[in-house]
């Protein structure tokens, strides 16, 4: 297989299996070539391209992965609507450089007769953890599952999710998995709202209010970081986005930056993660916190 | 390094740290040479010393884990106790032509912040699982560290912990570990008690009396496979084995060989499978049996 950087859709290698992966990886590896990995759901955007991007240039060869992950969604949730579009995603990965598409089956991936699950503690204790009890545990499960099929050097995810962002990193180093895992910051659209596939839902009314929830967190960041006290700030992010039009608030929380455990006051890099309805989307975002000074 | 194949137990590498591992199995594979893992809890015996010369048929070079796995042994059981011996050990693995010794510490294998489990359904439901309900997420989790540090070619198990290999295999499939997993028949001694490690627990008078389980699991396959029924063969074992004198027994079935699901009938290759206690220690064996036919 031939590839160049400039490819069109029509060209992006698509496998569909960990056999035909494991050969794209060591036909690369026998060239001497590094490999980088970034696994998707689909319903690609910009945010993800940014993460292909990325990849590009911390490896030779990038494959993306596109797998709507059953174990990650409880039965209420939205795996039978989550946005699917593999024409479309092949050809924006192939728009970014992308060498090459991994997309398995749910089959190939969860054969008859799987038993094995992985939970995770530490930094998959509350926020989307304590809404979202069954995430973590698929997005492990998964997420080791691609790492091992494809064993690239290094792997890249979004901070948009920065919680799933810390658990992978924990369970990456807890199990021993030889694959590096590199954050990118949120990629935003010009108004601030974090690029997100579950944005599809909003109605155009809703989609103008959305980006209340970065501008309040990003307002009660600055607070923190000009001193001000965590309650006064968690509480001025409510108040806004419910003014905002946001329904049910799942949390707003103050957070260590690498460990994620609660904290009341900024005294080394803290993060603000919120998670909130607005219609029938649930929208999360996060924004660091500098200790004042 | 330069190792041979005669090495004495003075001139055995150990390594203690997954770096120092990494960097041993990287070099033997920059001379292009296989690499099999023998992972054990020391207190070698010439059972695992079976499974270093298995090991050293299939591959170039051999490296023995010796780690007492502090996750896979329940508050009440033997984990303070179990036997200890790394000098006598390390001879043990250089006398059977073993290159390298990896022990690591607990702590270097679950530092501060660990976070991560591994649960395994299927072929760890029932048996030894249901008696220790702690034991096989320990092993998985052990074990696929072990794996995914030393990223071996093959790894050798032995089947007198026949339960514990068919789980190994499960969960090494289903999380996509790049590890082969093959399963040593039972070493055992002269009179046909499976060796183990534990089998130190048991004074004269027990040990003359142990053999009995293994035979009467023998007799039983025997008459199995003569076409004897399943209910039957199950009651002779649990009454010889009481009239040998132990004490509890945990368990006496009759499961595919496979799946280990259970079966009434054998009309394909099964397994006998036994857990009792005998004084202070708990023995377990298995033998196979074939369809009558």
């Amino acid at each position: 297989m031939t590839l160049t950087a400039a490819q069109t859709s029509s060209d992006l290698p698509i496998m569909r299996t960990v056999e035909d992966l494991r050969a794209q990886v060591a036909a690369w590896r026998r060239e001497g070539l590094t490999v980088a990995l970034v696994p998707t759901m689909g319903a690609l955007h910009d945010g993800h391209l940014g993460l292909v991007r990325r990849a590009r240039e911390l490896a030779d060869r990038v494959v993306a992965s596109v797998f709507v992950n059953p174990t990650q969604f409880a039965p209420h949730e939205d795996f039978d609507r989550y946005p699917r579009d593999e024409a479309g995603d092949s050809a924006k990965l192939a728009s970014a450089g992308c060498h090459a598409l991994y997309a398995p089956t749910v089959r190939a991936m969860y054969p008859d007769g799987f038993a094995t699950a992985i939970s995770v503690g530490g930094p998959a204790e509350g926020l989307c953890g304590a809404f979202r009890p069954q995430m973590f545990g698929g997005v492990a499960l998964v997420v080791t599952k691609l790492f091992l099929q494809a064993l690239p050097d290094v792997a890249v995810f979004g901070e948009k999710d920065y919680q799933q962002l810390m658990v992978i990193r924990r369970f990456t180093r807890d199990l021993d998995i030889p694959v590096r895992v590199e954050g990118l910051p949120t990629v935003r659209e010009a108004d601030g709202l974090a690029m997100s596939s579950r944005n599809a839902y909003l109605s155009a009314d809703e989609r103008a209010r959305a980006p209340e929830l970065n501008r309040a967190l990003t307002a009660a960041a600055e607070a923190l970081a000009r001193g001000g006290e965590a309650d006064g700030a968690l509480t001025a992010i409510r108040s806004r986005i419910a003014e905002a039009g946001f329904g049910t608030i799942d949390y707003v929380e103050l957070r260590d930056a690498e460990t994620l455990e609660p904290v009341t006051a900024v005294t080394r890099p803290a993060r603000l993660l919120a998670a909130a309805w607005l219609g029938k989307a649930r929208l999360i975002d996060n924004v660091p916190v500098s200790p004042a000074g």
